[in-house]
């Protein structure tokens, strides 16, 4: 049986995960785009370069990001969680660089490379290195185990 | 090094996988849900229930898939594809049915269940079986190993 999520399951699984698929829409354009991300209180946290996410969330903020764990097409829990885009100043930077380091380290095979270096947008060459915040202002979940 | 893939190996990714990330927009809202789908030549298929997907990609059958195998932050490939959402007619439906059955039941603990019980819609508890298919009109690739 698929079931719904507490918020606090919810919260769990973005908490475990560091990949996450995010949806940004801008001139008539859906874009999903797998990103790495931690989990900072009530948002998500992530760094990367500008490119074409980048350009479309500045034009239009309101994202929806979804985190998985699929074992098998009945083992599954898959969180959604709409909110808005918004880059961190220079002041908010360090520490939110600091936390990502430390979260996605774990998930990178070289550990001396900074979360900077993991993200797709780096085919570009362009290393602007915007860091952002997706706070959350909606979210939904919902989980099956193959034994319920 | 992030590289580029090419047609092939991405219509190879898309052959391999059966869980895909689904996004829409419609009404100024975009919605990113996991899939279970099959490749079926240029298109992908599906099978899910009427619920909020099928209303929106109903509204606004422009879509974006992206389907990924991530093993490790500097080891997975993805690839995104664009296309237009379109409900198959009853006659079409009963071969891409049969070809959903035999590409997803591998992904199911128990074999005896079919692809239509398998969507996180059917939470909604309507069952109008929709089958539909997403021709591939644009597609990007992108991979990194750790070897490279």
């Amino acid at each position: 049986m698929v079931r719904e999520m507490s918020r606090e399951e919810c919260l769990g699984l973005l908490g475990e995960r560091f990949v996450a698929r995010l949806g940004c829409h801008a001139d008539g354009e859906t874009f999903v785009v797998p990103i790495s991300y931690a989990l900072d209180g009530e948002r998500l946290v992530g760094q990367t370069s500008v490119g074409r996410k980048v350009e479309m969330m500045r034009a239009n903020p309101s994202v929806c990001v979804q985190v998985d764990d699929v074992k098998a097409l009945d083992d599954w829990r898959s969180v959604i969680v709409w909110g808005e885009y918004r880059e961190l100043s220079a002041g908010e930077k360090p520490s939110v660089a600091r936390l990502l380091i430390d979260k996605l380290s774990g998930g990178i095979g070289n550990e001396s490379r900074s979360p900077r270096d993991v993200t797709p947008d780096r085919v570009s060459g362009r290393y602007e290195g915007v860091v952002y915040a997706i706070r959350i202002e909606k979210m939904t979940g919902r989980a099956e185990s193959p034994n319920e």
